[in-house]
């Protein structure tokens, strides 16, 4: 029986990254794509490993950054994704639990081991990563915890999870239970080539199902087959309740019917890493909308929560997000 | 067979560390030792790690950063230690190869996992270490590469693994066959209560075999029965050919014979985080001291590699030290 209301409650990708700091040359050499995500698989990622320099592990997963991020701006929030239970696992369950984030997820106790994402971060302290999915792939639609969903204001998916059949089914169950118990759904599309690859899918749900969609330029322009943010906030007015687009150092934009609200970045950053820039604006904002604010304020929390982030190594905060308020 | 002539060659405790935040409360309730190490079975791991906030990730192992460091100057160095063939073994091996050492200890392919150390850091950026042996005290004479030691300028042992019968009898294999080939010997004696349990070992081994000996003010006063660093200076003059005291923020002593020479500490040092001061300060000294430079110069190259480790978290370099001198 769970007594608390969650403002959020994720599905997502439970990975441990491992990051460090390469050459330009490095994610060539690697075929990574400058700025996004590759899948690759466990020998792909043993290569990849064994070229990369001393590194850091440190728990992520785009919707698991989010939902501590939430935590640590003073939410209540839920996770569901799945590890092996092998030292990774553990790993990453100790540190959303640590958090204070509600995870019962069963750990897989046998196959394949738990999600990996190798973290290049270039000179110019943007993120390209490669994943291993792992364990993350096995969730399915038993591991969608109805109570958990019944109980939150919003519930949160990641486009990432969309390249895998077990975890799209996992993903449009947590779906129907939102819409079963009048709950919000929110939507990050997390990578333009993921969008490229579940364009007719994606545009499917967000149009029947999703009341806040997060996206950077490149996957707003990229599902939207627009050439400019302007086209894309007159497409997405009719598309769902709010929209957010990030835009990097040029901070973002916020949608919602024919309101268009201009964000500033967030100012004095030194800017070390990129990672888990995103998420931590997702967090941000959910955390302020769930909360009641207005969508101003939401946009403001959210590129606190997200300044913090990419001025130190790794994709969840380091200082609690409560007190940059 | 080996080509290259290394610098150091160190035998060490393989441990990967899991390094958090904490308040000062963290340290009284899980009975702690401020600033030192207590040894913690499996389950007493399990118990703090469970309380201990959001963690990372990254190697370490006393003498595994002292060799990581001198690499990172631009010396050559080996490193001899027992992990696991476990994810948390993996990650050892890969940082310490992709640093560039020489590396080829036989992982245990069973038994008990790799070693971690669980390090609590307060808000005066003192670190308190809990450490779970693992793997590492599966060392023994065997894996000890007479040809490794045969190619060392230096043999460098850390007095953690004075704790365990089998490493111990690995350490004493390495000064034998490190006499044997007319090599000299390198003692940290890693932390004051490992003093305290092993005293007179240690002192019979210092005064028959190390040349170079390091220490901190609490290890040195301990060890000697000695008020203060004058007194321990007098007493050390006679007993090894160089030692060098550390004085955390006070800077640094080196001693020999009757010269002694005092190291002013680094300059506009913002302390985030002890881990790692000894271990990088063994590396700058070790690394100057091979490459045949004076006592004085191998005091201001110690300083340099331990500013660099108390400015970050984690007891590995981030940058190329050798960009630094």
């Amino acid at each position: 029986m769970i007594e608390t209301e969650f403002d959020v409650a994720a599905i997502g990708s439970a990975i441990v990254d491992v990051l460090a700091k390469v050459d330009e040359s490095f994610i060539t050499t690697h075929k990574l794509q400058k700025g996004g995500m590759i899948l690759i698989d466990e020998n792909q990622a043993e290569e990849i490993y064994k070229a990369m320099p001393p590194s850091i592990e440190k728990s992520g997963g785009s919707s698991a950054n989010t939902i501590a991020g939430i935590v640590s701006l003073g939410g209540n929030a839920a996770f569901i994704g799945k590890v092996k239970n092998d030292q990774l696992g553990k790993i990453f369950i100790h540190d959303l639990k640590a958090q204070g984030v509600h995870y019962t997820t069963r750990p897989a106790t046998d196959g394949i081991s738990t999600a990996r994402c190798l973290v290049a971060v270039t000179p110019d302290a943007e993120r390209s990563m490669a994943t291993y999915l792992g364990a993350t792939r096995e969730i399915t639609k038993s591991d969608i915890d109805e109570e958990v969903i019944a109980n939150a204001k919003v519930t949160y998916l990641e486009g990432y999870l969309w390249d895998e059949q077990h975890a799209k089914d996992a993903m449009r169950e947590a779906v129907r239970l939102a819409v079963k118990h009048g709950r919000e759904i929110s939507l990050s599309l997390s990578d333009s080539f993921c969008v490229t690859r579940h364009k007719a899918e994606l545009l499917e749900l967000i149009t029947s199902n999703v009341d806040i969609l997060f996206a950077n330029e490149a996957e707003i322009k990229e599902l939207l087959d627009v050439d400019n943010v302007k086209d894309a906030a007159k497409k997405l007015s009719g598309m769902c309740k709010v929209s957010a687009i990030t835009l990097g150092s040029k901070g973002s934009v916020i949608v919602s019917g024919d309101n268009i609200y201009t964000v500033p970045p967030g100012k004095g950053i030194k800017l070390v890493d990129t990672t888990g820039a995103g998420d931590l604006y997702a967090a941000g904002f959910l955390f302020g909308y769930t909360q009641g604010y207005s969508l101003d304020e939401c946009g403001r929390i959210a590129t606190i929560a997200a300044s913090e982030i990419i001025q130190h190594i790794g994709a969840r905060p380091e200082v609690r997000l409560a007190g940059l308020l």
